[in-house]
């Protein structure tokens, strides 16, 4: 009798090994979430005051399961793109006392994509309609100081039949004018910090690219401006090495989660006037127009029927077009 | 010698004709707003309060004349459409004690549409680029009251070298929920008045299918709501009978005009809660979102790369997505 050293092994079949893939992926963004959930919670309990709204109570995250089917909508807008009716996400929304709304979701929704919504928001070509999963966490922060950021971050993994690819991004979008520059202290710490990410996963993340794909994505062409300071913007990255890619997006997601809260901290308790409180209402206002004039995610969204309610909850709580 | 009883006239050339139609039409629309001006001035003057905004002072309209080439913004965002530099428009706003903001603008421009634009905008077909010039009047009011509907009334001409015609409507955006029902005595005035001036233009216009077009066209489709209670809306209105359908623009335009002045007249002096007030921000909310991601008079003008702060006026004040 022969000894078997190498016990015969089942070898993961191409079909198990992409749903194990899926499995790890939502299962990192649902993890982030209750980092940050834990993070920022903390963060409205204990951080100390002087806290800038009269009687406001240090915010806690309302986790609210939801599937498609259980949305009073249609699930399918865009002709021939629809949702599972068994998919959906958990949409968490904080409103505490440094934030005046906070909003982190995660998803893993499956369906069919049209051959137009392919080209027209997923930028894929392809002739005919395409099954699709997809999975990813959303990250919006609008506090109540006009002297923080907005904060926008999110990343996602999505799956069609042909390919595989993550997508994801942070940027930071300062309300008052004089702190939109790239020397103010919270720009060149969020820079540095993406940096330093992309830095250290060098085989899947290019710096210099993504830092410039920031720039082109947040921009508004009808008001030639940007949305704000930059950060990291990328798509349809696949390096063939999942691990790598998936580290990467790991790495994206804890650092900005940080870097984030280290500038809240910085600022929160500085006092501001009504002036600047206007001023972030109207910066805000700029926001709003790029989420629904140009931003994929929220066209992503809207255009395959998700939940409303998690996506349009990155419009900011209070805006001036005065 | 034999008298000439009918002196040997210049017939007019088919362009013209066309020229003093363009001439008739942008004439309008400036005497509309001359109109209009002067009539919620009056209003705001001496209306007997109380007012509802403790010191605002009555509001009068201030009119800014711009041209193209006076914006610092590139003229053309869709691809090969584009504005001639000389054109523009004068913008009207007005801040008040009524109206926390109301426009008025009056614009003619012309320029090349792109066969994009054409297809996708204006929904209109041919192949290749085409010359346009398009003259029209927008009227948009935001009053500090919520028990004040919100008005929104456009009507425009437009010619290119294939046909002219006109397009417009008028609808009414009640704020609060419990106003927002076809049987409120506003809702009632304003469906009424828009079927009066239909009825008496009626070798041009269709009430039913103006009115029905209007609940089409102002729809959310991702919250499944229309935007407000109705009102009337056509596009491509080309009778042959010029006089008949300018005759008509300038009825909708008068009706609107009138019937808005006595809503807003039985309203403005309402006591509101701050939770009412709250409900106005979050119905605001809606209508950003219809103008921003539907309203093809938004996007004509932001693809055209048409003056932002008038596009831009029909955005409220403030707004509210808590």
């Amino acid at each position: 009798m022969t000894a078997v050293l190498y016990p015969e092994r089942e070898v993961p079949s191409q079909a198990s090994v992409l749903e194990a893939r899926k499995n790890t992926a939502h299962a990192w963004f649902s993890n982030l979430r209750d980092q940050v959930c834990e993070l920022y919670e903390e963060l409205e309990e204990h951080a100390p005051g002087p806290f800038p709204v009269k009687g406001a109570q240090p915010g806690r995250f309302s986790l609210t399961p939801w599937t498609v089917q259980n949305l009073d909508r249609p699930t399918s807008n865009e002709a021939h793109s629809r949702l599972d009716p068994n998919c959906g996400g958990v949409q968490g929304i904080l409103r505490g006392r440094i934030f005046e709304k906070m909003a982190v979701h995660v998803s893993a929704v499956y369906g069919t994509f049209s051959e137009t919504f392919k080209n027209t928001v997923l930028k894929i070509d392809g002739a005919g309609p395409s099954e699709f999963w997809a999975s990813g966490i959303s990250l919006i922060a609008h506090p109540w100081n006009p002297h923080v950021p907005t904060l926008h971050m999110n990343t996602r993994f999505l799956v069609t039949p042909q390919k595989a690819w993550f997508g994801g991004g942070a940027d930071l979008t300062p309300m008052l004018d004089s702190r939109r520059t790239q020397e103010d202290p919270d720009t060149e710490l969020f820079h540095s910090a993406l940096k330093y990410a992309c830095e250290s996963h060098c085989s899947v993340a290019n710096y210099t690219q993504f830092k410039t794909q920031c720039d082109d994505y947040f921009f508004l062409p009808h008001r030639q401006e940007h949305r704000g300071i930059g950060g990291i913007f990328y798509d349809h990255l696949w390096s063939e090495n999942f691990d790598a890619d998936m580290a990467f997006t790991q790495a994206v997601g804890q650092t900005t989660m940080a870097a984030y809260a280290q500038i809240v901290r910085s600022n929160f308790t500085k006092p501001w006037t009504a002036e600047e409180r206007r001023e972030q209402g109207i910066r805000r206002g700029r926001y709003v127009e790029f989420n629904l004039l140009y931003d994929r995610g929220t066209l992503f969204g809207l255009k395959l029927g998700g939940n409303i309610d998690s996506i349009l909850s990155s419009m900011p709580p209070y805006v001036l077009w005065p």
